[in-house]
């Protein structure tokens, strides 16, 4: 039911981080930061957060993969955004664009826009309301309400028809998560409902898919591995918390004890072709 | 010897939080943002921290209620309150200040005072010396010293004297709460000294009462349900922790897992005439 | 085998602190403002973050310490810290300087070594890369390299000179501890290899130097015995938790339970003269 060959990839990868270490350079909101580096030094990878503009270049130079995410946002970050970003273009450095609130005002939607088009971006990683408010006024794919109405089935045409404007693999995270590059589609299927009762889950989904990108090129299967890996993650710690707060802890706990066997044995990936499961949308 | 009906009310709103899932906004200071958006997530509420001047006015349009804290502030900061803080009047969105550290600086007491004249303002909740110090030069309410050395017996008459002046809740929080709005008075005895050992829990007092007043549009009661929700939550959370570490993440789990009969039984609230109990002070 | 003498100073000073509860202020990074701040409380200090450059020097005047961070560093930040330290140099208030991340890029190198030339700084508390990137291009003290290759024997005597040049103590931490202030030298042996899986224990430690610095006027020997003391907790923290999510957890929880007799006992410090040390190393 569940591909193994994508189980082995996500199992390959977190061992890959865990050997490589990589420095993720995170531009990031204030809600996050300190869980989010928190998270990515539980898997492996080193984290390092700096917004100056007058700085951001030279970090990101260091840098195996930049997480871009406009939560807390103000103009001058996503000036510091735009520089850094250019300088891992240049530097073939993948970059992760977060765009946290994209739908809710117009100062999100458009600083995400802005960034989507001054920046190559390898992957999107929003809830649906969010990664779908980034369609154009005119594009079939745009859709209006609160992410909790979308189910997986319902966005899986918007996000495939998104994916190929934009030409960046979309990570659509929810019940079950959503990924496609536009051609190929992946659903996840771990995860935990306790996740979305803990601030910034969505933003840390979007830092593991950093450190994964920093060691695999292939942004959809980068996106897939980690988003299951964070997944499984989550399961393990709800099995042994007790509310939000024991669960934020355990989730770091799970993810830096997580075997790779056992992610490759417990990782719930499917995998289609674009075409195949739109006509079943 | 606690009020009945309060305690009632306290239930209700918890569960109306739970139901309705209120968008709380929230210009905070950045040592507790993440703590009180898991706060409110785990009452049940929806949290958003904006703060750029650019956004605020269209996220505070989508709030149940506006929580204006000054911790860590700096000037652009009060002029987004400000702005919000408008809107959030114009759309008779409840509006709650936290005047983290009026008292000890001058850009402190200056911007909470600027807050409280240009804006209709629904509750403020401090510690003593914080919320007394916003009483004018002239006031009989003003007072100085650390709030160490404020008993609530102490506090009271200026308290109630400041509420009327100010036409504004005040939910002054300690070993014992006191909320007025210079009619009534009432006291809150939930709650465990164990608080005072971890950053950030008055902020969280402040996020839990912007929940309840998206709730209930009586100020004193939301103030007053909402303190004892918290520090009956703070009372479960130390009975399961050993140190402050263990108890911050206690009392997530515990406002999260708080039955509404649990509160109605455990609410230690007192209601009282202001006339009353200023004699007795 | 280790110093008693130094020892029964820690166990002293951790007395004091929870006696006196020094105020410590703090200019920080974002990532770390909340664990700190609850480092400092669960110590038995009292932290205040507060980085307007309208309110630092007032809000210094109040403070036992200063501590200065340059981590997630934006130019008005700097100009901040030259403002509280000048106040708080002429108030005899002491300085604790964390270069997080000198020698990674210009900005970091440089903002630290400004703050180090406008001000008088009583310690400089950080990673052996982060310390020896301070020395100038001329100084035999300069390294290259990621701290990781560095043992502490490798270090001293670049340390050393660096200390006598810039008339400073410096805490240089990594497995072994080193605190040279250019004449004595100790070492530290206390600590645990999961407080590098947890962002923000540097900055960490360096905060627990600024609370014992609040309360012994001799740099070396509150560097040291702050260290010491952070380190035990540490260990204490490992032996009950599982993962980095339930050691940053238990290591607040420690910070708080460690008696003072224990920290006596428990306190692994060595101490040299410069000259001998330097011929072994």
């Amino acid at each position: 039911m569940f591909d193994q060959n994508m189980a082995k990839k996500a199992a390959e990868s977190l061992g890959r981080v865990r050997e490589r270490k990589p420095l993720v350079h995170n531009i990031t909101n204030y809600v996050v930061m300190n869980y989010t580096a928190n998270a990515l030094l539980a898997c492996g990878a080193s984290p390092v957060m700096a917004h100056a503009a007058e700085e951001v270049e030279e970090m990101v130079s260091l840098a195996g993969a930049l997480v871009l995410n406009i939560g807390t946002l103000s103009p001058p970050w996503i000036e510091a955004m735009l520089k850094a970003g250019k300088r891992a273009n240049a530097l073939h450095v993948p970059v992760i664009l977060d765009p946290v609130g994209a739908g809710a005002t117009s100062l999100r939607t458009d600083s995400a826009k802005r960034l989507i088009e001054g920046l190559s971006i390898q992957v999107i990683r929003g809830n649906a309301s969010e990664v779908l408010s980034l369609a154009g006024e005119k594009s079939g794919s745009r859709t209006k309400g609160v992410d909790s109405v979308h189910t997986v089935d319902q966005v899986t045409d918007a996000a495939v028809t998104l994916a190929e404007e934009l030409r960046i693999t979309l990570a659509i995270t929810g019940a079950v998560d959503l990924i496609t590059d536009g051609e190929r589609i992946c659903r996840v299927k771990n995860g935990h409902g306790m996740m979305s009762r803990v601030t910034g889950t969505g933003c840390t989904a979007t830092v593991i898919i950093g450190a994964f990108l920093a060691v695999d090129p292939d942004p959809l299967e980068a996106a897939t591995t980690g988003l299951s890996y964070f997944g499984l993650a989550g399961e393990k710690a709800a099995a042994k918390s007790s509310g939000p707060g024991s669960f934020q802890i355990a989730l770091l706990d799970a993810l830096y004890e997580m075997k790779e066997e056992e992610l490759r044995a417990g990782a719930k990936i499917q995998v289609f072709g674009a075409s195949g499961i739109r006509q079943k949308g």
